[in-house]
């Protein structure tokens, strides 16, 4: 999936113009750019070369995963220590200015590596090129995406009174590896109740569902080092009128939400058409968090999907529209998809029913 | 449990001498200094102070949590930007020079601070505090081992030729969760076959497991903040003779090490006891890696037990002894354990038997 990436980055590199080499430190531009999975390395690309430093550990790995990615040519190196590897990198820029990630590098890092050469900050540039999602990559988060809804479909009947929170986080994370996934792609959320299902980022706890309560399950999958994004929101037992109120405003804000997502559209209205519908509602001081951000091989890149964003929305984006309202002693409602944005508005890459807040039945055999 | 460190703290920082006040950033850091749990903050020490800085998400979290632990009269700001955190940090420095983690910050991050304050790396002093684990650190610690321990026990007879080195990970950390677990303590090993049990670092894969395999199963639990960490090897099927004779020098390897663990014994020296005992059995070559580690918060920490290390071992230290001897066509086996450093030599927190490489049979019914 890596073909061209290299040679993406000199273009970059060359139409940005701080620097015509570059010093990769963050995983997920290593990965993006080479393959390459280990927890330790960096990557230097210079306008003929291309270079990946790494510990003992990984170097078989590195090699193999280099020329998989189509990069026989590039030169893997063994340092036994970070000084060795600055030094290396050192050589490699040859005295000229070293594009490198100010906001991933430690400063111990930065400045060791300023002895030897001359750093300049070149944030942004991988991630700009990331945004852009091939096919293959859209595919696997569609099947990312699917694992993640098969889980949900199998653990919902499991959302009754007296169920521990932690109980069911555990199936999902459970059943997401049966059905294939390498892992949660986030800490799953399932916050219930007054006061859980009011904080957007609770954790699971110990506490038993109970009738009545909102039920917030926020849920992905990792496979392949993409990641997969969803939330739904259910009632324990019959909703109430009140319940079913909010439920339809966000439900509402979301379509507003995603009828805004396309090609050339600012982010910014995104967030504005899902405010804009909960407060029509009366609900709008209670969406207290931005409307969604992009997906990757990062669970949080760019493009951010909020009210002070100057993003454009461009096809091959992938990003969540997920508005939400939480208020203490009610506790709270979130629907959140994954999209990818198209030529003429978005198609959806999670899938699972989000019609009304009653969790499905189990299939009936 | 956090009670008197915020004074250990300050008298580290007179005893050190760079800075009289300190801005904390590593999540564990400031987990142990004030019980903290949110993903985003930073806290500032000065002689009279404690500042908490939060983003909205977790201002209610934290004011609770420092109360939780104490510190009643620690403040806690919300601050809207990292700019606005920096401003408020400088404010609190008022123009002395504050001690920063030059290893954690980004350098990106330690410029903007530098418009306001003047940061002077004090890495280490934290890390320093952290190593003597209480004696309620090493009972969190024992609980996390002894989840792992049972996890283990329960898969155990799964280990046996067509079996997934994927559904064994799956297994062992749905099970740490049911035991109570608040997840896996890292990325758990299942490395098994003439090539995978040959990588320390191996993860987990589709391969099936044959009759003849060596299976390294590294496991721990994440409790409370807290980790353990446990390696245990095992045969699939009937061990060979030259399977016995690696397993037995590795368990004498491991043995020795552990024998020479004990207050002011220098860490290379736990190193070096393990390694002789390999290269008198001819397997020196094979043992690639370091002898251990340190334990707590985060699942590597001082001290490091290698051969290069200068650390000295004190009493309320908790490391791994984990040696192991590794070749690719044959695989690999090791053994590890989790020990607190005691005044006259140890105590294991994790107890999984090791006598031999046959996985335990099913409790019988």
């Amino acid at each position: 999936m890596t073909s061209g990436r290299v040679e993406a980055l000199r273009s970059a590199l060359a139409a940005d113009g701080r620097a015509a080499s570059m010093l990769v430190s963050d995983p997920s531009n290593i990965r993006w750019l080479t393959g390459f999975t280990g927890s330790s390395g960096s990557v230097v690309v210079t306008a003929g070369r291309v270079l990946l430093v790494t510990d003992g550990r990984y170097t078989d790995q590195a090699r193999r995963q280099l020329d998989d990615a189509g990069l026989g040519d590039a030169e893997v190196v063994t340092a036994v220590s970070a000084a060795a590897m600055d030094a290396e990198v050192a050589r490699l820029a040859d005295g000229e200015a070293l594009g490198a990630e100010a906001t991933r590098l430690s400063h111990a890092r930065w400045s060791a590596l300023a002895e030897h050469a001359s750093p300049v900050a070149a944030d942004g540039l991988l991630e700009g090129l990331r945004r852009h999602k091939t096919a293959d990559e859209v595919a696997v988060m569609e099947r990312a995406a699917s694992i993640a809804s098969a889980a949900l479909a199998e653990v919902a009947p499991m959302l009754v009174a007296g169920v521990r929170e932690r109980d069911i986080r555990d199936e999902l994370e459970y059943r997401m590896r049966c059905h294939g996934a390498d892992g949660p792609s986030y800490e799953t959320i399932v916050a219930s109740g007054p006061d859980h299902a009011a904080r957007p980022h609770q954790r699971p706890t110990d506490r038993e569902l109970c009738k009545g309560d909102w039920v917030i399950i926020d849920v992905g999958a990792l496979l392949q080092g993409y990641h997969s994004d969803m939330t739904r929101t259910f009632c324990v037992g019959e909703p109430s009128a009140e319940q079913l109120r909010w439920y339809a405003a966000v439900a509402e804000s979301q379509a507003a939400g995603l009828a805004t997502v396309g090609d050339g559209v600012p982010a910014r209205e995104v967030d504005a058409a899902c405010r804009e519908v909960l407060e029509a509602h009366g609900l709008g001081e209670f969406f207290i968090h931005g409307t969604g951000h992009g997906v990757g091989l990062d669970i949080h890149e760019d493009p951010f999907v909020a009210r002070t964003s100057a993003a454009i929305l461009h096809s091959g984006d992938v990003v969540t529209v997920e508005p939400g309202a939480y208020r203490v002693g009610t506790g709270g409602v979130r629907i959140e998809d994954l999209v990818l944005v198209t030529d003429d508005g978005h198609r959806p890459l999670t899938s699972f029913p989000k019609d009304d807040p009653c969790p499905p039945s189990p299939p009936t055999t």
